[in-house]
């Protein structure tokens, strides 16, 4: 089982593809797609559209994993990720129908079994999972990576959190 | 000058392609690209991003003008309308960067010539411009086709209109 997570956002988005076969968990690349924010908007998606089809292209996952957007207070910035995170689910949505999403408390708690845990946790937890040699850089590919991992471990309840 | 109007929504994004040429007004189609609420997001989306770019394939518009988000107090409806305009600039971004967008106030005004005119003040000047027989229904394509108009009064200054 091949897994693409994904940590939506507008200037950074996080990816990150694993296997997971035999209850082992093998990483086969992280990163960003970053986007310039004096780009105009639909370039900016664009751009997020097809780096996520070239990720398609190259690694076929089998499902993939969203981390839920939080929305804080700030409306322009809600509206700003969720279109990105429009543009992400419409690349997706063409290769296949396989989309989950996951709250950062969910994936915390996958990760770490414990829902409060902070940021430096989940990376050593990751680093430990992969039996990586140093932790995955920077900040987002890491969250989707954990994202992935996750959903991993929610094959038996995964129909669960298919986006609706 | 080919324009394709867009008025973005979810569950009915409005959509217009006029021809300007020599002061005049043709219209060529109108319409809806309605989505189930009962579908899964990630497919209400494809559909948005399919059915512009089958637009695109078939009558190849110079321009496009999207009617500018307005967002209420209500974030659940702004967040999904923005993942619906997400999917729609990815369409449009694929094709062409002369995307802009006019706010509903510059849209009365351009049509009526008055910033707070009603609906249906709205419906028959387009009527008249359009030398058309019946108003167009419904009037989220109605709304698209206003945009369009718009635009095309805008040329002289449409660089200010331009999606960033």
């Amino acid at each position: 089982m091949r897994i693409l997570g994904i940590d939506p956002g507008l200037a950074l988005m996080g990816y990150g593809v694993i296997d997971y076969t035999g209850g082992k968990y093998t990483l086969l690349t992280s990163g960003v797609i970053s986007t310039m924010a004096h780009s105009p908007m639909p370039q900016r998606l664009r751009s997020i559209y097809t780096g996520l089809s070239q990720l398609f292209d190259i690694y076929q996952p089998d499902d993939v994993a969203f981390e839920e957007l939080f929305f804080n207070q700030n409306v322009t910035t809600a509206i700003a990720v969720a279109q990105a995170r429009g543009a992400a689910l419409v690349a997706c949505a063409q290769r296949t129908e396989n989309l989950y999403e996951y709250t950062p408390l969910q994936i915390k708690q996958a990760i770490t079994g414990w829902g409060r845990a902070e940021k430096q946790q989940m990376q050593s937890m990751v680093k430990l999972l992969l039996k990586l040699d140093a932790p995955i850089k920077p900040d987002d590919a890491a969250d989707a990576v954990a994202v992935a991992i996750t959903h991993a471990n929610c094959q038996h309840a995964k129909e669960d959190f298919k986006i609706k």
